[in-house]
């Protein structure tokens, strides 16, 4: 592991490779908008990380629908279709677990994974309730396995540089975190019942989905919250199913929460996710002000972060900066194209991939800079004490 | 009053006055930065709104130090200067009492100004608690006095704009309503102790001074809040005194808070106002999500309103626009310049006198487009119940 | 004259006067757009700018029509309203001539008002073509006034700081300048004669109008041009008379035109002016590229200055700055508001009321911060250039 | 080839493969940035455009370093490598030549493949001169191959959306074209001669490397430009060699460029580039405005398109709309994520290919939605033109 001029961890040299890379055997469970993000940084990865930590073998793919996942193993190259998980499983040559299926897939399948000693990865939020999250990270403690929770953000370059310059000092003290997660898709009460809006399949609403996403760039970039209090809604309650007959369902998650948080080290915290926001597409947004300055990001701009430095030497153009993150010497941009080219949203697997695949390697932690299963419980604590706060009208302890 | 094409409450017209303006004599207490504002605008008053609803005449102003007073009136043409508000309002002429004091200056001068039939334009935060407010309120209403609490913001152009967009039911039912007020100034911790940070004097902190303003705009342009749940912090507890001695002071006040509101519409609700927030110069921000559109405004861009609707007839553009309120048909824009000749801050207070001014003449009522002392009073009740919930850790009832 | 901290030249202080400030007799000519602007900037200077370099004196205001120049007089309180200017001139109390008639209304005015010992302002462009202007030029110099040509954006704050940048060498060398001005107004073939787009009124269409405008800015900004070549478009040709009977008339100026400039210090520009651009409402932008670093401004977001250092402290946060000029240091900032409450439009004509007064009451030179009629008249020669070299097809030199 | 809701043109479908896709043999010259991008998008294509068109068989790479080319055929996946191109055109295998060389390796090599039977994507500028470029139209035309001029900016989403607002007429009459392309790389003096400063090598400067993408959105987006007068610029005329003896080199190339267009629909259009503008890391910016709305871009926000419509329903809100072009109805977009989950700059040369392979495969035009060796030529007649009408101070006509 080598580190860059500014002190990014790197994962690779532009140099030929002096020994070719070693390969992890790789079975994924999923087929649907996850898998195919998968899929593509896996193809992806081995020639622009390069030389590659490691180059994955596309052993097998899992999923229910026997002509849907057939179509996929066929379509991104993996070797072998699966109509059930436990035979991907049984298959010696997986060496790493992708978990790409829904909400109440990631259990079973994960633990599985993890007593046949499989590393794993695992899309989020890991479990629907923090107690599910915690029998999954017990098992891949127990195994030894690596173990990650795709909370991907943490792979775009401009968040991984605001990790860098809060780590090094530069922001100084924290004093507030504010993040919202907002789309639009279910405004319209026509929108159909689909899993994501069923409790028992995907554990919460907008705040699993959503905010999970958020909370953890606020335990990434910030720290541990220590109490939170929230207010959750479900705007519309009652929504046609897509069944033949017609007919309506109960939505029994929510559709948008709201939160502050109390951090440990003492920041304040507002947290805020919804699906009811009309012209939000991708609309994660977050902003940190610390005694020394301010950052902000926004998902639909991935490529731009914006910083305000409180001391600058030339007073009279103190202005927050848009910068580009996409010079040479930003995170992960030894991979990509010279500045200004920018890239997209898929890349952040990419990303994580190649520092899974180093740290499978080498042996090396998947904590801090990607987040592991016991990020994943963590979310999950935080996202039932937000629902419990929701329900109780009372401010609640975080404790893990 | 007149409407303009579009609806838009008028005040006046671009023809000649047919017959002279009535006069309103002014009496106002403080000589600070919102002395300044509201010199400024009786004395743009009577020729950019034209003809004028009724002409000022600056009979006097008061203050506690007497060059500063006497500099003050010499400077904007106030005919006297007082150096005790009682005086002032001894002074027959003086119909208007215009309070531009500190917080702790409100209560009892405006109570006499209403018990002696003077009509009322008092600053915000209206009274240090609710209670005071209520003593306030029941004074003017038993008066029988016009009565106005200058949340003046509700006088931008494109704030008005986006009350008439969801007056008119064009942003169809209301889900969200997030707002921030962010400033800078006190994050250094040698910033010395002034009276915005003393409890007896200020009431509240960041809560009263930035916080009050983003509730009346959430009452204003959403509804009346029934529940919240908040968390405030105060960052920084000892500052150097600014006097000769030296030593420190204690920080009674906020520095930040944050809360989280149920409205009786069913929206959910975010606020937040801090002075620890490197970068942002006076950032009032606002966004509003409708089953039909949302808005977004931003204070340092006062001129534009970014508006997006979920149905409009180009399919293949939708997406926020950037709308420069600042055409012909916009609220108040008859009174300016051609489109794009963008307006300053103080304009709003332009605005809201004449609105007052064409009240008094005409008798008609203050609300629901300018703040009363009921708004005044209310906004009180819900900085109480934030404080309160903030203290004890549990949602509080909004009751009025 | 006092220099602030950062060097800004100033006009006063925030102190109150030692003395009383001497007094200015203005006669104006003109009711229109400017008349409302340059009234209101003669009637706030005097306590905004505090203590004042000069108190004007409104003598009288000139005008055609007799019922319009009438309410305006009584409107904006000139002591007399007058339909010829030569009687406004015949009044000895004016001291100062302001001329805010269209553009063939400007010369004759000019000289005879220099002839006569009176300082002038006078609106751009100062005479239709650089013929005219060299007679205006003559006149003034001749008389020993002082005179001023309004290109008024020198006074935007950003505008100024940019010149601070550049003038202190901290941009470099100057490579780029680019600077459009586009407005939609006439994009309408609907959109009926006015005196603008005849050419013996106006002189030239968007070039004089617009055009002049940002090519006072590059040269007051970058330096004089050497070289030109340009293309000129009247699209619309014919457009409806306004007149009773109906019919059409001749569009004799140009709808839009674009240049590219030579600096005498080799830097290259582009300048390009049109009313025919939907959406761009006010829309004067320039960029300014150096070996050191990047200036943008918008006067749609006239409080605003993006600038770009190449060569600051932290490598990983380069990128253009968002400048809020709204700093207590900032250009002219003092005699406003705190931070980031915006001013707007109209407060340039505030400012360089301020900088003549104090240049006549101190004889101090009017150049280079604002522009005299030098520059008026090299300002013209420019705009001659580039219609002959839209009509020749061939570069021009630029020769004063 | 089918057409989606809203009419774009597309390339395949979401459903799974009926028969094989059939095979393309690629043979490639270059391994640096163009082949790292050309290289990716072929890998990437045939399971992100899927079904595919066709299914890329890497035959083999050309280069004139044994090693590095050795180098890239391994990581990307190249069967063979070759030092010579004529090597790699002597392989039957290949079908399709791919010319990522630099510009004096242009001509030669692909007249030798048009000879050859090949269909050929040739980088741009496709030839350094006119000339040049019409002996490579002549030999593709003979030879009866497809042909494409990689002016990949054509199938950014954002820019195909504007050209489908433009030719169905949604924009109106056009009345004017502007754009810039900026870069930084080259501002400091320090900065050693490469081979894109020397003429004899790069044909032309910023002219060639960046103003050519612009004169193509112009051609794509607005027409034919009849007129053009140029200015051109060498800032820096010698610079450090990079050889070890020390010394310096000639820049025979132009730094920056800037023309006044006239086009064959009476618009009016300005063309800039420059390697000197610090801040700007990639900036290509164009707007376009017409009589019933207005365009603007931003290449380092290449998934967001601004639009103005002048005849909009809701008066009141008016403005530049920031269209997050990521929907499924829009361009390309069916290939890739949910809304608002970004592109980056690499994927337009998987469109590309994709729709180049589509035209082999079916045997459509390749034109008017790629741009072809016809494109190539017209593209260079404007660039020389503007090179003479640099040299010469006079507007030049453009004749193809």
């Amino acid at each position: 592991m080598a580190e860059d001029e500014v002190g990014f961890v790197t994962m690779g040299s532009a140099q030929a490779a002096a020994q070719p890379a070693p390969e992890i055997g790789v079975g994924m469970l999923g087929y649907g908008f996850m898998g195919k993000a998968h899929s593509n940084a896996l193809k992806t990865l081995p020639y622009m990380v390069y030389p590659p930590p490691a180059v994955p073998k596309l052993v097998g793919i899992a999923g229910r629908n026997a002509e849907a996942v057939q179509t996929a193993a066929q379509r991104y190259g993996w070797q072998q279709a699966y109509t059930d998980w436990r035979a991907l499983l049984d298959n010696p040559e997986v060496q790493l677990f992708d978990n790409c299926g829904p909400n109440n897939a990631h259990a079973e399948a994960c633990i599985t994974a993890a007593q046949t000693g499989r590393h794993i990865l695992c899309e989020k939020p890991l479990g629907r309730t923090a107690a599910e999250a915690a029998t999954m990270l017990e098992a891949v403690t127990r195994a030894g396995v690596k173990h990650l929770c795709a909370f991907n953000y943490r792979f775009v370059p401009a968040v991984r540089l605001a990790r860098h310059l809060i780590e090094t000092g530069q922001l100084g003290e924290i004093y507030h975190f504010r993040a919202v997660y907002l789309q639009e898709w279910i405004v319209d009460p026509a929108f159909g019942m689909v899993w994501r809006l069923n409790k028992a399949e995907a554990g919460s609403g907008a705040l699993g989905d959503l905010g999970s996403h958020i909370l953890d760039l606020a335990r990434f970039l910030v720290g541990e919250p220590r109490q939170v209090s929230a207010m959750a809604k479900t705007f519309i309650k009652e929504r046609p199913t897509r069944e033949a007959g017609g007919g309506t369902g109960e939505v029994t998650v929510d559709d948008a929460f709201a939160a502050v948080l109390d951090f440990e080290n003492g920041a304040l915290g507002t947290v805020e996710a919804s699906r009811f926001c009309p012209g939000r597409k991708n609309g994660q947004v977050f902003e940190i002000n610390g005694s020394l300055g301010s950052l902000r990001f926004s998902l639909e701009r991935l490529n731009e972060l914006e910083v305000y430095w409180q001391n600058e030497a030339v007073r009279d153009t103190h202005g927050f900066h848009t910068v580009l993150v996409s010079e040479a010497y930003h995170p992960f941009w030894k991979y990509w194209w010279p500045q200004g080219h920018i890239i997209g949203w898929e890349h952040t697997f990419i990303h994580q991939f190649a520092h899974l695949f180093e740290s499978i390697v080498n042996d090396t932690p998947v904590a801090p800079y990607a987040a592991t299963f016991d990020d994943g419980y963590k979310n999950a604590v935080i996202c039932d004490a937000i629902l419990r706060s929701a329900e109780t009208g009372r401010q609640q302890a975080i404790s893990y």
